[in-house]
């Protein structure tokens, strides 16, 4: 990431790790044979400080895995698509979006422990049908032995994580306030979420918020 | 993509261009000078048949594409998140979810026609700032030919595109009925949507809307 005043620091980490514990999918980026680059949406879980996916065992992206380990994973949430005439009457060119994205850099290896695969899809369950209303599932119980061992758990252990929150920490104070008050007239369902992430990661809250650091 | 029920045939072209025109964002996925793959999350506009974005001239994003031309593009939305529960009264192998996905493979290079970089980015304001509220950008507008130069567009033309609309199709008559009347039943936002998208994808539906096919 170029631009630094919108990368999160190690301090948020919290902030990222529930971010990527929200989301229920993302973008597995791998590398085909030929080096051509090959993108696959799909659900997710972040347990224990990795990534998880599930997938057939005999699908082109466990072919792909095997052939080159090395992924990358992004998650992503737009918040506003922030118009030009919020800050300006007459250019289009500040238009922009806010949003938040994480992007993992990592390695991935099929899991084969029973065990951990039942833990990493009952997180998934946990977190996609909160409610519940079906067996637990345990890499223990025989009702669910031989369907995890039919089925292709991949954790991708991250060796690196940047996270980009974009929330107008580039904008000066006047056109900030501009921004929030656009937001709060048009009032979309996370225009008002959008403020408070813009008060929350603007610079000069942080420092009021923290003034010892 | 392994399983085939789940394909957009051509003769959905329009609607898979429908859902590129109306999505704000998608994940371009590129690959390193060493193999490893990269994604960014970006908005873009797909216009005459081409996506395009815009970013710095100077950005990681620039670097990647000099260096390997070959790109994938990826939108995603996920429409619903499909309980086990809605099936089966007690494993949780059914969940899954809902969602259209499009994955384009193309070919990035960066656009020097003033005219055409003008046209993607006024259409790009078009779909995300519908409202107007600016001057029209135009690559032969004085007020904007400066800016033009100064920014760098991309354009991905695409090789192939293949779109993934999954809507339960794989399901029997049964197990679809029981999925839309517990989508009716929990009524989130896109809820409603999603089990009018269940019927027009359904396979025996379409046969009925194509009786001469």
């Amino acid at each position: 990431m170029r631009r630094k005043e919108f990368a999160i620091g190690s301090e948020d980490e919290q902030e990222v790790t529930a971010f990527l514990e929200e989301m229920s999918y993302g973008f597995l980026g791998t590398a085909r044979a030929d080096g051509a680059p090959s993108i696959t949406p799909l659900n997710y879980i972040y347990l224990n400080g990795n990534v998880y996916f599930h997938g057939s065992r005999v699908g082109d992206k466990m072919t792909l895995l095997g052939a080159e380990p090395r992924v990358t994973f992004c998650v992503a949430k737009e918040y506003a698509i922030i118009p030009s005439h919020f800050t300006d009457p007459l250019m289009a060119c500040p238009a922009t979006a806010f949003f938040k994205s994480v992007i993992i850099e990592g390695t991935a290896a099929v899991v084969e422990d029973l065990m951990e695969k039942g833990e990493a899809l009952q997180a998934l369950m946990t977190k996609l049908q909160p409610e519940g209303g079906h067996l637990p599932i345990a890499g223990d119980d025989p009702a669910y032995r031989g369907r995890l061992k039919g089925v292709a758990v991949v954790k991708i252990e991250p060796q690196q994580i940047n996270a980009k929150f974009k929330f107008g920490q580039n904008a000066d104070e006047p056109k900030r306030e501009a921004i929030a008050t656009g937001l709060l007239a048009r009032g979309r369902e996370l225009d008002a979420e959008t403020v408070d992430l813009m008060r929350r990661y603007c610079p000069h809250h942080k420092e009021q918020a923290h003034p010892g650091d």
